[in-house]
């Protein structure tokens, strides 16, 4: 059954939010009715990880269309607006591959030169099945993954891999709810991520609601915990993972992995398929996005530092395969060489619609 | 020349001290007239930083024999009350080197049989002689560690181990302007240091104050930034060093020695020699401290998490000596094995009174 929590939704009016910037303080909801205002709700992480903002780019581009009904450049339209909600936000690939999904509904539209009603409900079709999947992937995920958390372990995570960063379940969440309704003995300690704090403010919060012992620790804690012998297992989402199994997820995650490897602590990535970008074949080519300067120097709206300080704020890092004890997905754990254990997966699905992928 | 930042001073009123919590917002004083009062301004952190710490219970005890005088039972007073000062913060072991250093004075002015005026005169010459003592070692460890700076470099620190933590110039932050009145072209990255958020509050001021360009980051970005090529060389202070070598600091310094360890970047801890624990074998038998869930839920009064989380909030973790490159002191630059290095230094003052160690 999946979680209560549903971060992406689509209505008649228009895609409901749960805006991820309020909580845990309150939760609260955003209609988005535009392309733009979905691509400010994305840059500004009103929704935020990987596979919800694929799900909720996926039904920008059925916003797209309902604005564009009526336009005589309807399909032009459409097609253009895909392209600015695929540029929303640079690092998680799944932003593109959903987007990717949702143009190839629309080029087989074209091809049978379908009426825009028709196309906006073939599009509609398609971004629902995005989200259908993705929670389908989500609990597949989890029940493989369930078998790598020991019994009564104490995981660690980082940021918000959960029910509110993905259609409704959760990847690195998703393997804990699985691995917690087999065994209520075991917990979490949630990273605080600084600097948005996705772990204190989404993943506290979340796991919280489902009752889930939850621990908050500071980002650098992790060598306090691991050398007190306090951490069984950590696990992690992903934004993008290239074809050797090098991971992009939210910065901090590889400083994680090497102190796990320091004292032996196993080091999963949980993501769906759909975050592989086989066109790369190290992490040295994910793009990483810099974030801006305030979400560093002000809390709250306190300024915590000097003026006039310079500041690094990428938004994420990539963790090299060597480093990653496997890698959940939704067809199984990939073990090393992430290579080999990811190309027997290629089919029958990879490059191809959602159509056929989720038949 | 020492930076004009003084964050402890006597005065005949009291002791006057750098509000270290309103920083980098305002600069503001608290002048601390009574023993309570200077337990409160250490556990509050009011002030902080081991070395000034030390300092501020070597003047507490001076009030306290101020508060005596015209007991009866003032000499039992006084000793009571250095106890309790000792008792403030239970890490950092300069705190009671320093009681100690007032207590052997103490000593021997009971021994002698002075008055109360005499014994509180005695007493203040001590005192102010630590916080001389303490400025005159932090450079001296400046014109020793500056060597180990590279031409131009990029230097991470963690935490504030700067004039604000000392008497007035620096550990770690005293190598760093030693090294930038050579080389105007290194810089600074500063870990923001959750949960207290001294990096990011006390340390880009401080450096701003001088002109050192200083770079704010957070405390998971170091693998980031190392991965990157960002960073030559990782400075911190210490609280205690075990005989060993091993050295408790500001939580979150294990983790970024253990990233420093994996990219081959060199990792100096800088602290007066007073820092070692001779009678401690390993860093298994350093206290850490656990503070107050608050710091870890709340900031600026916006609660940061869900309700009913656990927290896990040690101030301090302990790096292994094998991390570090070399413990940067007022004697020299120890190297591994520490033992023999240490012990090299033992005399002509380790445990001796501290008119015989500036002598």
């Amino acid at each position: 059954m999946p979680t209560r929590l549903q971060p992406v939704q689509l209505t008649p009016t228009g895609v409901v939010l749960i805006d991820q910037t309020t909580l845990p303080a309150r939760l609260s909801h955003q209609t988005i009715t535009t392309t733009a205002g979905m691509i400010e709700a994305i840059q500004t992480m009103v929704v935020r990880g990987a596979p919800a903002i694929g799900i909720a780019g996926a039904f920008g581009v059925v916003l797209a269309a309902r604005q564009a009904l009526g336009s005589p450049t309807f399909v032009g339209d459409v097609y253009a607006a895909a392209d600015q909600l695929a540029d929303a936000r640079p690092t998680a690939v799944n932003l593109m591959w959903a987007i990717n999904q949702m143009t190839t509904c629309l080029d087989a539209c074209v091809s049978q030169d379908q009426t825009p009603q028709a196309i906006i409900q073939q599009l509609t079709t398609t971004a629902q099945a995005i989200l259908a999947q993705d929670i389908a992937m989500n609990q597949a995920m989890g029940q493989y993954g369930k078998v790598v958390v020991p019994v009564g372990a104490r995981i660690l995570t980082h940021c918000n891999a959960g029910a509110l960063a993905t259609g409704g379940y959760g990847t690195a969440l998703g393997v804990i709810r699985a691995a917690f309704a087999d065994d209520p003995t075991i917990s979490v300690f949630a990273d605080e991520t600084r600097p948005r704090q996705q772990g204190a403010r989404l993943t506290t919060w979340e796991l919280a609601q489902d009752g889930i012992p939850v621990t908050l620790v500071s980002d650098g804690m992790c060598a306090s915990l691991m050398s007190s012998g306090l951490v069984d297992v950590v696990i992690v989402g992903a934004d993008r993972i290239a074809a050797n199994g090098d991971t992009a997820n939210k910065i901090g995650t590889h400083t994680v992995a090497l102190v796990a490897k320091a004292f032996g602590v196993p080091f999963y990535v949980a993501a769906p398929y759909s975050t592989f970008d086989p066109t790369l074949p190290t992490g040295e080519g994910i793009p990483i996005e810099f974030r801006p300067d305030d979400e560093m120097t002000t809390i709250n709206g306190e300024r915590i530092c000097a003026n006039g300080v310079g500041v690094y704020n990428p938004s994420f890092d990539v963790t090299p395969a060597q480093l990653i004890t496997g890698i959940i997905t939704e067809k199984g754990i990939a073990r090393p060489n992430y290579g080999d254990s990811l190309n027997q997966w290629r089919r029958p699905y990879g490059p191809v619609s959602i159509k056929q992928a989720i038949a």
